[in-house]
């Protein structure tokens, strides 16, 4: 199993969720996010997934399973006995609306159009009027708990990557006080700072083969 | 259980999905979009889901699930008996794959910036821009196809409920055959003409309310 994915973008979930699992078996293949090709193969990547999403899900049988709410759920299935996203229908349930929330509400319609740089001021205006409802949400839903469920799960770590975004964009969370707190505490995680040492290492690479230089102390960004 | 929803909403989908499965016992609540108030009782909706976003379902336990994609996949598992989401691995992730896509790429950045008449027509150029790869690429997906999977199931009720607004929106089918074969076919699935026509008649009650008048032959739409 492959999965494909750009340093910092959303794909960094399926990373930490392969740590947390310890799954080997899936090698990870780096898409470069400008020239839309594999590290170091050059594979055009519109050939094997015609939007060039990441994160993409290479199957045992070479099929292609692409959305992260999808990935991540499969992951956790297939490798987490049952630790990273709950067996019961009630805790799916309530795992499914995390992923859909922060996949359509969060991602898609706040931090995408604020991530991209062909995106008019009045396109990102639009999605920063949502940022306080949106985000307040999540905060109030933090407040008190630890995680978005009872424990550690895909939700999270979808969440997580999603949030290190706030520091390349005009989102700011010291008004989520719950949300930041969540954020500082998610990042201590063995499996999340991994992922994001890591990938912040490739980043810079990715920065540096651009002729950019990666400021030290950001989190990076990608949609 | 209720299911709170809005006439022509994405929350036609679950409609649609409550008769296919002849779920009796699972009440529909309306909200007017507008007032943010359930009719005819006049609850403000905020009280019961802060975002006011329809579908909402109120569980036996009096729990609210949110989320397009998590109401449907609960609702198919409990009342659907397999029928309505494959019960297998890979076919649950490619449920949610395309549960995850109708809701983040046509959805929320697609269809939702058209929909909105405060939304600056950058902000909606913005969400054009995309028409053509997004709806390309189900289109593509469709072709030679039935459904999205192998058979009905809750994904094609949420793109149907979503195809609904091209009626309202700069987006026409007609570039797209086999996505506008698609959308004809499903009209005429006795689950989906009843759900339709039902919302159709609310829809028009509802314009009507605040002294609008309903075009004969139109979808209608609804964010």
């Amino acid at each position: 199993m492959k999965l494909y994915f750009s340093p910092l973008a959303c794909s960094l979930a399926a990373r930490i969720t392969l740590y947390e699992v310890g799954a080997s078996e899936v090698s990870l293949v780096e898409v470069d996010p400008k020239t839309k090709r594999t590290r170091p193969d050059g594979v055009d990547f519109t050939t094997i997934h015609p939007l060039a999403l990441v994160p993409a899900l290479e199957l045992d049988d070479g099929g292609l399973l692409t959305e992260n709410a999808a990935i991540l759920q499969y992951l956790a299935e297939r490798f987490g006995e049952g630790r990273l996203a709950p067996e019961d229908a009630l805790g799916r349930a309530r795992l499914q609306q995390w992923l859909g929330f922060i996949g359509t509400e969060l991602h898609k319609a706040l931090f995408v159009p604020l991530l991209d740089k062909q995106a008019s001021k009045e396109a990102r205006a639009y999605a920063l009027a949502k940022e306080e409802s949106r985000l307040g949400y999540v905060d109030r839903a933090l407040a008190g708990r630890e995680h978005l469920l009872d424990r550690f799960s895909v939700a999270d770590a979808y969440l997580f990557a999603i949030l290190n975004w706030t520091a390349v964009t005009p989102v700011s969370l010291r008004r989520y006080r719950a949300l930041a707190d969540y954020h500082a505490r998610l990042r201590d995680r063995p499996s999340v700072a991994r992922a994001f040492g890591e990938e912040r290492t490739l980043y810079a690479k990715e920065l540096a083969r651009r002729g950019l230089s990666f400021i030290v102390g950001e989190s990076g960004s990608r949609s």
